[in-house]
């Protein structure tokens, strides 16, 4: 008997009322009874990710959201600063690319975090840059970016944006939209928001929605024009994903009204440390060490251990999933999961689970140790 | 952000799957498609009791078919020896009582296991003794009575039945009713099932058969003449549950076919071991450390503990739902399941819970160390 059990940084499990609610019938979202789901969403939405700005919804993944804020802001030849710490610090340089953005890249060492100073210095030798591109959470090295520090260096100039891929950090950890003075703010579904992937949620800035106004970029799915325009009375442009907004509805009102904003970015905090000092107690190493991201852990396969070995044994003998590394870190990490839908007895349990799978591989470790200083440190 | 997590000894937790099968439309019990369902329960169930005798099937909980097994099987008047060993055996006692049966009683200290001696003292005695009732797994206090010692001791005599329920033994572990001779077998859909409550199971040999013929006691529902020629025709006497055995088909199915009946007894006997000695790795005792059925594990509250206060904390702050003693043990003993929808890391998140509720409670000890001794135990 397997039980399969879902420990990756998103898709993540979703709890079983957001299940019952995409379960109800399919409403039409021009009917009067989608109205109300939708204005809820949409508030829903600007509390959780700390604004008074409007948030877009898009039927997308969040790569979509991410193509939307090059393809929306900027036109072929401008320039932009990308900082490239991770799989998905690359796909913000390969968006660019793709609609003919010149970019200046910073290469972050993979499982560190950015240093402002490299930001600011790039700023300054290059005046025409029109946006920084960044991840708040780089769920690829599962490492952390001084976001707060980075927007005080670009804020000092008014022609610049700073657009920020937070898709595993709203939800997650503070990231005030508003009080940070982020221009655009990108998240999805899969993640803290606890639903199915499906979704691509937006804030945008005033100086954002300027900055529309002179793009050239070519796009027509993502419009962030119209849809704003569609916003003021609670439409979307095109059909939007109507089960899964009947799903955030529930998922919103779990996170802001029964759990609280702080209290979810605190478990998120502390499974996330119970976690780092559990795989430290059995002598594992982790990728980001200094700079960690409370949306997962990537802890790095020992020596002596084939990390795909390690992960099909999790997932075939012990029937849990975990995530890879990406690109050059494949093989090399596995991730595990604390935003979303998972509290202190799914981190123990998995903890116990790895124990186990490390051990099958030839790990040698004093087994329980890990799940021993999870339960302790859980325990308060 | 809290997760509610049943641990109880029935009900249990419903796979998922079978809750699927479960939230189908709803079949007509006399329309074509129902009749392979219900064939397949028949002949699922005689392979989970271990008999080539008919097993029916009762909408009721399994004090139902406890009934059954008095009222068809022996008349007012007609004398029965009862095993009375916790609060079940004490129900045979009542059954007997409120349909005029007569009865000896072999009381037995909770959480020990019945005396083979007794029985056979007490069935020499009295020659007059029609039936033997006892519980295979007293789930009132975990423990498990030695059934086929004492169906050896009540199969040396023609004129005398065994009638066990085995509401928390079939499909926990091996009680094979046919090779042992047992007369009647009773279990119980929320248990071993893995299904909600609502069904009652009871094999009947042919030597129960004949009895039947001759009793005389009152019954009208419970009938088991009438459901024994309806099963001939792959039919109950009255409308039969039908969600619940759509989904005890599938149950069913994974069971037998998908993990195996001995992979079943054995992971269930496996969890109930790592779960006595992880309690007994913080210093927590056992109200049946000789013969614990791996059913559940009555752990005794230590002095010092509020019984009700633990399981309040264990119910309230942590999810976890544990079940109370019964009877004369209420407030004594906490009962942690194993059998049924579990697998080693419900098992080790549920200790850990156990051990965070007991340090909340004032209880001393190493925090982790039982989650630690289970992970170890379970890793193998």
């Amino acid at each position: 008997m397997l039980k399969r059990r879902l420990f990756t940084p998103g898709p993540v499990p979703v709890p079983e009322r957001v299940l019952l609610a995409m379960a109800q019938p399919v409403i039409n979202h021009r009917a009067p009874d989608f109205l109300p789901v939708f204005q809820r969403c949409k508030t829903g939405l600007q509390r959780i990710f700390q604004t008074e700005q409007p948030v877009l919804l898009f039927a997308a993944s969040g790569t979509g959201a991410m193509d939307a804020a090059v393809s929306n802001l900027l036109s072929p030849g401008d320039h932009a600063l990308v900082i490239q710490g991770g799989k998905f610090g690359e796909r913000w340089g390969e968006i660019c690319d793709a609609y003919c953005v010149r970019t200046t890249k910073i290469d972050v060492e993979w499982g560190r975090a950015a240093d402002p100073a490299d930001v600011e210095a790039a700023l300054d030798a290059n005046p025409d840059i029109k946006a920084v591109y960044l991840q708040a959470s780089e769920t690829s090295t599962a490492t952390r970016h001084p976001v707060k520090e980075i927007a005080e260096i670009v804020r000092r100039r008014d022609d610049c944006l700073i657009v920020v891929d937070a898709i595993t950090a709203v939800g997650v950890y503070d990231i005030p939209m508003d009080d940070w003075g982020l221009d655009v703010v990108l998240s999805g579904s899969q993640k803290a928001f606890m639903l199915p992937p499906g979704l691509a949620f937006m804030g945008l800035s005033e100086r954002a929605r300027e900055f529309m106004k002179s793009s050239q970029a070519a796009h027509y799915y993502f419009s962030l024009d119209k849809e704003l325009k569609g916003l003021e009375t609670d439409q979307t442009s095109w059909t939007p994903a109507v089960s899964l907004l009947q799903g955030l509805d529930v998922a919103l009102e779990m996170i802001l009204d029964e759990v609280g904003l702080e209290e979810t970015w605190a478990r998120t905090e502390k499974l996330a440390h119970a976690t780092r000092e559990s795989m430290r107690a059995i002598g594992l190493g982790l990728l980001a060490p200094d700079d960690p991201s409370p949306a997962c852990t990537a802890v790095l396969v020992p020596d002596g251990v084939d990390g795909p070995e390690l992960r099909k044994y999790l997932r075939d003998k012990l029937g849990y999933t975990v995530a890879d590394g990406q690109g050059k870190l494949k093989g090399k990490i596995i991730r595990l999961a604390h935003l979303g839908y998972f509290d202190r007895f799914d981190t123990i349990a998995a903890i116990a689970a790895v124990e186990m799978a490390l051990a099958a591989q030839g790990y040698v470790h004093k087994m329980g140790e890990a799940a021993r200083t999870a339960t302790e440190l859980l325990a308060e």
